[in-house]
């Protein structure tokens, strides 16, 4: 079996480095903080200058992220046959329900969004494609870890931090709302990431049947419950688009 | 001087190839592409695909390009100077206008986009941000040529491909056109990269006045162009953000 290559695995952490926190760091710190001799994170720093993975600012001499990365990152979306597959019933979904839709995926210890429609309307929104949000607390994350072991193990493990008053953290009250997930077939976020903000989302299936994404809605809470429940017709149309998408993706050609 | 890493050259030069072209290889076309053993190709893509950078088909064993690399991507967008400062300013720009606006920076021998705000309608389009479009045709690629000596020196090597019969491709005839990008302060695109789509651009400066980026808007040419001429209320719109985002990067300062 091939042995993994250190100095990749090195390259690899000083970008998640320069992706998290301070994002403009020194030779110095990077070196400290990966317990690296200075020249040996400098060769590995000037290789992915070249390569255009990192870029130098000329009169601080900091490191940050390079432009490469976004060019390689959004080659990654153009190949993502899940996206392009949802592209069209995510479309809908936003115009149906007048509120923002997600195409989320596990990656690591979170959901990577690959897909974003903004909300139907004029006001000024933030495009999040390539933002990561939490497993524990989204709906979009629920659904993952209800219906993929990958991700259930994940969530397992990691730290439920809680964003309101109403994010679930204790084990096995968290294993609770995964059963109401999987027994109900979609998954609710009621203001547990973020204050005043509600979603819904569903499981999206490929042709082997794997989950392999879910799609949602996420809007104001005013707006996508009533009563304090999530609006019954928004559930049905987001899990509409989930079938759809799992349907051209073949989960659904035995029926 | 530190010495490139090899092994982190041959990783960069698998993920262009990702990039390009079939997207899905297998190993050995990998290694026969670059030529690498396959022994060597396989402990690279391993590592690679131990970071996130790239994912292996279960079912065809195919490597493809990996999710890490969205992350990546949305990370760079997130300290990228430029790009802040401009948000607000090209959102007033896609309303005032009523088209697409693009921003762009110089990346190997294109131009990236780094920020797409929609043309505020209803109708259905695709990002593109992560995109790279060409240097010699569009009018962020002219500006980003009249004004940046390393973009100038990229599109006079480059090979210049007439994507419509308007493109221009000769030498001469094209620093004619990037004399006049200099003489008037912008750049224009009529129907010289996509049919029926035309597009005006001008340079943005930083606090060292130096051309870090271009911003424009392109939409049809029945909209955009008036009597066979870019309109002049568009043109003084354009050049009007520029100078905003770069009055906010510092550049203008001094007045």
């Amino acid at each position: 079996m091939a042995r993994n290559i250190q100095s990749l695995e090195r390259a690899a952490a000083m970008l998640r480095l320069l992706a998290g926190g301070e994002r403009r760091l020194g030779l110095s710190d990077i070196a400290s903080t990966l317990g690296l001799a200075k020249g040996t994170a400098h060769g590995i720093l000037r290789t992915l200058q070249q390569e255009g993975f990192v870029e130098q600012d000329d009169a601080s001499g900091r490191y940050q992220l390079g432009a490469e990365l976004l060019r390689l990152g959004n080659s990654y979306l153009d190949v993502h046959e899940l996206r392009a597959r949802a592209l069209v019933w995510t479309d809908d979904l936003a115009r149906s329900s007048g509120e923002s839709v997600y195409l989320g995926v596990l990656h690591q210890q979170g959901v990577l969004i690959v897909h974003h429609v903004f909300r139907p309307d004029d006001s000024r929104q933030v495009l999040e494609v390539g933002a990561m949000h939490p497993l524990h607390s989204t709906a979009l994350g629920k659904v993952l870890s209800a219906y993929d072991p990958v991700a259930h193990s994940e969530v397992a493990e990691a730290e439920r931090k809680a964003f309101t008053p109403r994010t679930v953290t204790g084990a096995s009250a968290f294993e609770d709302v995964l059963d109401l997930t999987r027994a109900r077939g979609w998954g609710s976020d009621v203001e547990e990431t973020w204050e005043g903000v509600a979603s819904v989302a569903a499981p999206i299936h490929d042709r082997r049947r794997l989950p392999v994404g879910a799609v949602g809605i996420t809007g104001a809470v005013e707006r996508v419950c009533a009563d304090g429940e999530l609006r019954s017709d928004l559930v049905a149309a987001v899990r509409d688009c989930a079938r759809a998408v799992s349907r051209d993706l073949g989960a659904l050609r035995r029926f």
